[in-house]
């Protein structure tokens, strides 16, 4: 695990995360530094551990630029984050279930027995699901990632927007990526805060709970 | 924001999180301190800061009678967990908009003639569009909240599992709720782990992700 992170509490990170549309464009993150950011982030769980999450790392003025067309209402944020990140759920995913179990077999963290036992039953299982229940299961593990990867990135000092506003229909194929098999879930934006986000407020608990 | 919590380092709360299945059922968390997690969960972000995420905390013996014939598959966890938070989208989010940017405004975050263009722009773009887009919307905002979520029980000394496989096309119903307009999109055991968690791997970071 990293140390690399500027902001170690966990409450001081989800207070101070907002969601931020001006960075400092002289701010570069590193690929080295992004990787760790998303190691971090991909200790998130997701459904029966397929890791069904792909990140595009948008951070050269060229992937910028194509981007920019599938974003005009975001423009500003696209031009001064260090990177966007797009987050796309792969409709493939099981296709690593072996390779995952395997490398826990190779872990010690399940016995081979029990590993073959469970692929027996995932197969089983994932060779039923339908297209639609298989992507709504990849879309909500991709939240999941989605919000770790921007509380890592508070953790490292940076700060993030998530941006639903762009063209789903077109971002795959724009960056060569096969449309029917990655589902577009979101754009995450990253960099240095140049400007302070504005406040938000949140619904009292009673509006969103309750107790059975 | 509450100092209630038992591991304040943020590496340690994302390295420690792990899937329990297995909790000491004599734990009971309050619903005073539940209402703490659910205020540091809810500090997650949503688009245009609808919050549409409904949480079902299931902890009584006859709520959890209820959803045991709902998720048979993981009826250990149902009954020595201290809650399961069922997790839904609301389709009608969009009635609460008004109220909630009428408390930034009164909190001074959002000036009155702001709140009124932007109110004017999303009636506009939440009358446009499809159920479809609205319902993954908010599919994808309840992931951001379950991991953040999730996170915050570690940070108070919990721990949790998040669940998929249980019959949502009948718990909203169970519960006396509307299943037209409550999207079920997880469940979420939380309690204090009887049974050490097997550890899992993941992928690494080049087979996830890739530069543009």
């Amino acid at each position: 695990m990293t140390v690399n992170t500027v902001i170690k509490d966990y409450n001081e990170v989800i207070s101070s995360r907002r969601s931020v549309r001006v960075y400092d464009p002289s701010v570069k993150i590193s690929r080295e530094e992004m990787t760790e950011i998303l190691e971090e982030a991909t200790l998130a769980p997701s459904s029966v551990n397929l890791q069904p999450w792909r990140f595009l790392v948008i951070d050269s003025p060229e992937g910028k630029a194509t981007l920019e067309e599938l974003a005009p209402g975001n423009l500003h944020q696209v031009k001064t984050s260090s990177a966007v990140i797009a987050v796309f759920g792969d409709m493939n995913a099981f296709d690593n279930a072996d390779d995952i179990m395997s490398s826990a077999v190779e872990r010690g963290f399940l016995p081979q027995e029990v590993k073959e036992q469970i692929m027996a039953n995932y197969t089983d299982l994932f060779g039923r699901i339908s297209a639609g229940a298989f992507r709504e299961m990849i879309v909500i593990d991709c939240g999941l990632v989605s919000m770790q990867l921007m509380l890592s990135a508070r953790a490292h000092g940076y700060d993030t927007n998530p941006i639903g506003g762009y063209d789903k229909s077109r971002i795959a194929e724009a960056f060569g990526m096969d449309k029917e098999r990655y589902v577009p879930v979101m754009l995450i934006s990253i960099g240095k805060a140049a400007k302070e986000a504005r406040k938000t407020t949140r619904l009292p608990i009673d509006r969103v709970a309750q107790w059975k």
